[in-house]
């Protein structure tokens, strides 16, 4: 049995293993297929509607070409390893709910790494056991570290097929990776991953264009507006729920609108993981759409603006000097019948940032042709050391043009 | 004012009109934002979610580069002109609702082209007739003809523009067109739209493009199957809620769920029109979701496999002999516990065609460097006379696998 | 040892087997890089001056692809058929000289294919022996004839790659095919290769691409006027040098200037192999320019107008009627001084055909799920039956503009 | 008059001004046709054969764009202006020789920039002054400097074109570069070329591509060392030349190899560019071949080497510690049978380096909203002051395997 799925991004995408199928088709698994990979991004990115579930697949794509590079070079791999590897990779985004980073600020606050692991573990529960080996490389407890770092490192199969998507879908062309050039160069080294010397360039470009795609596209102004407005609206919904009031919503999205979840509590009631499960953007989006014309005037306000794209605009204050934010503050709150404790629902300020590598995570290593292995910040010559290791923040307020 | 989109198909897309800007802004017009263009296709080909709102925005372009083209090869035309095509076009799919070949079958029993002309007399009304001049090219009834064949005819902007952009985000490379050269071609003869004598291949390859396109993607066996499903699945919300079963829904959704409207008499009441404008495609997916647990043994089955993608099987009649309807029929019945009334719920016997060119429509031309016109299908040495001529039409049963 | 090169068409190419790069090492390969893939068609599409080299290659390529994807179905081939199998297909061509068609009717009267036998079996003496299986493939006398199939038939990996690199580098998009699709329908019936049903549609697009490529780019006009003006320029060199004219070339290509060697006297002498391993497009178009400053009229002319691209039009007699043959000669004669003998070298009249399929030739079969086999021209319902069996045929004559 | 040519890397290129025509038909332009933009890149790309005509037709296009995008923002410009801007980025490469780099260390010791400005009044005479305001645009004496600047600077058209350009050809995906929205982004600020502020990221992107190719491609170890053997090869001939040797050449060739003409001592006699315009690749490459058969064994093993691709390998000398040039040295003449005094064409120690962006040339300046002109370098946040700023160098040796 074998089938091939079309990926305008990477060609076909083959799978030909009975427990990769059965994974795929399993309902958490399409439940993907209902939540957009880029969230509200294609607000500004028309194109940017592919899902997580495409994103998931492509990943499991390139770890398999990873696989095949490693087994090439002769590193010794088990065909456990390699479909426990593929597991591992199609099921690390798994937690991820409808507009995720929204979400997380609002009605569901638990990681979605966390909601990963344990969806996988209800998974392994429901395959008897058989995802164990998976389980144990996306928690780095396997031996064979490279595996993990395949599933999640600064270098990781993730990053590589997300940004070749994102860039694709959203037309971004100066976000195009050589994923595949990369792919070709890994290597590994006491059991961790590697990069050939000859790869440094393209490491470079990678991290470049990490960082271009996270200033032109992740963190658009337009992006953080519509995504902090989303925030509001659901803080909007859910305090308007727990005070009584009247709401559509579906069952799932109404069970989290109508409690308050403290994260550490969330793994107490199987409900919350079953109704998590039960959401998708279809559910947040539908429900926008209704509320617009609520009786509550914030919330219809904030609903109709979101549906129609009429965003609240996000200013760099340190490019324009001289803001007078309690000027701001005063005439949103006369413009929009504002009480003081209410402003947030219509002023934000918050700041971005971005760093293109960091120096301290699950860092990038070079092999040379000698044997020797470098961290890539060390090396002279690079711009990884010189400029890449400084985070770029970014101080912004938020808030409807009047 | 001037503002740039990026379309990963065409590039950049330039808007610098007041009037185009305002018709874009519209929650009109916002809304097929919310409107896969091809519906359900996403589920064989995971990267078609592309939306409505796409595809319109690339259908003005092509139209803009259209219009260029005819100008520097010296056809007349007005700034007013120019305007009232792009608007034209901008709304040409305006009155699609969601998942639009199965809600025309099911909720809605109106084309979307009426539809579309509706909408568009309402934003003129919105508007103080400054879309008159679109709406009678849209209409046919503007003298320069060839500005509503670029709108709508074998060879529109329309077409150019989704056979580019399906083949672009369902990966299948084969359905690529060269719209650009076929777009450095037209002419203008006598009022009418036509192509350089050079551009005949380029035809024949666009029209054989459309064909693969359609038996390989649009009609495809599991698109097909899923579209049964989803209006099998209408059709019986809509019997319960008619039969004064609890059913959840949006408000819009619900509206066309609880009443039949004739279609000559969709007009009569403007409310329908107004509702139809709050449906989009998470309506409809979170209700299936949702009615994925009621207790209607029938609806809760069809929704589950839906939402899971266990679809049920097309079968093409021609290629499998002996093939005993009652038989099959007779398994379903017994295997589902199905009244015979409910059997279509399970079961569908149809066909599905296609013509690659048609005589009879808006013809396609071929301009000779001496003058003379001639009709594409009177060409001998082509395709087109040969065999593009007649439908293709394949008889099918659907049903589940059990 | 591994070796990957970079090809724009396919991505990387992977040469991992010494035998392989023994022969890409070979200087009758390397002869390929100094020959151009599509003689003077740069005059047409400047983008359009790959090498022999680079096609050879990108076939080698597709052939490993393909047989990758046999070898997943199930059918059964040895490491030595393999390998024997890409060794023919690198060789395929080897016997291409430069500016094949033009060379092949004035300078080296031998076909090109008879050339690459003589040429492998050269090498085979070198390898001592191991090139006979590929020999044997070549010639078709090896029993599992779809190893022949893949190297020569109107569905081999040779057109699959032409067909690719030449719109990839001439720009003419619509000359893309879906060779991956292609490839992965691929499968074998009874020692025969054919196409799985689902890829009918992909075929016909193969065929359409095909025949677009020949009228818009092989038998282009201009493509088609330039190699008629190289043809008179050999022609006339040789004629020049047999009267004892001196005359610039280089040695290889006086070689063949000097002397008439009938096609079947060329295998006698063995330098005639050995000079025509030596020529190569440098030869040709260094001599080209220096004989632009001849003494003799004719052949500095030519020579002129063919390095300043001042070529000769070709006009299609079926198109422009009453045309006036005697006039148009007498004319050329009169303008350009000739004797009436001479004329040929400035007035041609000829016909370019091509055939999109042909059903004499290796046909292409299309495997049934159910086992059948058909040839693709007795399928109802596709286009090959119909249209693409009649040669079409262009009459043109061919003169310089005066 | 309106001429479309296929671009695979730009799609179509119009050309539509009578005066670009003649240039283009001019025999000096044709010679481009003849001569590879990346010399002997090709022999590590086998795609890398396109055409210097080709590039700067390319170039041409992109000024196009460029000089549109800016009108469009109100910068004044006359169409005179406009036209003379193309004329100039159109020849602003005509003074290029075959190999250039490794001509310009041996036979023609004048810096390409100088001939193509002697050329291109060479042609003003012919064009009777026609050229005047493009060699003024040329040359940086036009009062509208952003002119000269998108013909030469940091930011020009040409690199836009020849980085997009040579990455399509090589395959090497990595050094794709955004211009088409760099172009979007370009703008004028007194009287200067200059990038809107959000063209940042898109600026970093090109720098790091072109540091990429520059590594990757362009100074790649295998690239370096054919065009070293190259450069011996022509001074060998050269040696051999005038010592009297008998040795085949084109005309042209022979002109350069018989005689030293001092950079200053070129301009002196006309007959020097007269032949100049004369040699092209051809020239080189079929002497070479014939060359491989000189009685002098130098040079012959030199040509026979190049000819079938058997290079001396790079070594770079901070990575292998401990190399003992001496006894290579010796290795070396005693295996080659090497008087010391011919070590040379055996053996060069040499370095390369590049600069991703320098702040002594033409500078890169960013114009912000408020008005603000900034030089990239001085900007924080950006990469351009930390890290590209320094040169990098690589010393190496390069010799034959033995």
């Amino acid at each position: 049995m074998r089938k091939i799925i079309n990926d305008p991004v990477h060609g076909f995408i083959t799978i030909d293993d009975p427990m990769i199928f059965k994974i795929i088709a399993h309902p958490y698994y399409q439940r993907l297929r209902r939540i957009k990979q880029m969230a509200l991004a294609y607000l500004v990115y028309p194109g940017a509607v592919h899902t997580r579930l495409h994103h998931s697949l492509g990943a499991y794509h390139l770890m398999h070409l990873a696989l095949q590079e490693l087994k090439q070079k002769g590193i010794d791999m088990s065909p456990e390893e390699e479909q426990a590897s593929k597991v591992a990779i199609l099921l690390h985004d798994i937690g991820h709910g409808p507009f995720s980073h929204a979400l997380e600020h609002t009605l569901v606050d638990v990681h979605h790494e966390h909601l990963s692991l344990r969806i996988m573990q209800k998974l392994n529960d429901e395959f008897e056991g058989k995802l164990d080996m998976a389980l144990s490389i996306f928690q780095d407890q396997y031996p064979k570290k490279f595996l993990h770092q395949l599933v999640s490192s600064q270098l990781d199969v993730d990053r590589l097929d997300y940004l070749a998507r994102d860039s694709f879908f959203t037309g971004v062309s100066e976000g195009v990776i050589g994923y595949d050039r990369i792919i070709k160069m890994l290597t590994v080294s006491g059991n961790e991953l590697a990069v050939e010397e000859k790869g440094i360039y393209s490491i470079e470009k990678f991290l470049i264009a990490r960082r271009l795609m996270y200033w032109q596209v992740y963190l658009h102004k337009t992006v953080l507006s519509s995504e902090l407005m989303l925030v509001n609206i659901l803080k909007r919904a859910k305090a308007l729920a727990q005070s009584g009031e009247t709401l559509f919503a579906t069952p799932a999205l109404s069970w989290f609108l109508q409690r308050d979840i403290p994260s550490d509590q969330f793994d107490l009631d199987p409900n919350n993981l079953d109704q998590f499960l039960l959401l998708d953007d279809n559910d947040v989006v539908a429900s926008v759409k209704v509320w617009a014309s609520h009786p509550d005037p914030i919330l219809s306000d904030l609903c109709r603006r979101l549906n129609e794209r009429r965003l609240f605009k996000v200013h760099y204050t340190a490019v324009e000097e001289n803001i007078d934010l309690d000027a701001i503050k005063k005439k949103l709150c006369t413009h929009f019948n504002l009480a003081e404790a209410d402003l947030p629902y219509y002023f934000t300020q918050d700041s971005a940032s971005n760093m293109a590598y960091s120096a301290g995570d699950e860092k990038i290593k070079i092999a040379y042709k000698n044997g020797r292995i470098r961290e890539i910040s060390e090396i002279e010559d690079t711009l990884i050391s010189a400029g890449l290791l400084v985070p770029v923040k970014k101080h912004y307020i938020c808030y409807p043009a009047i």
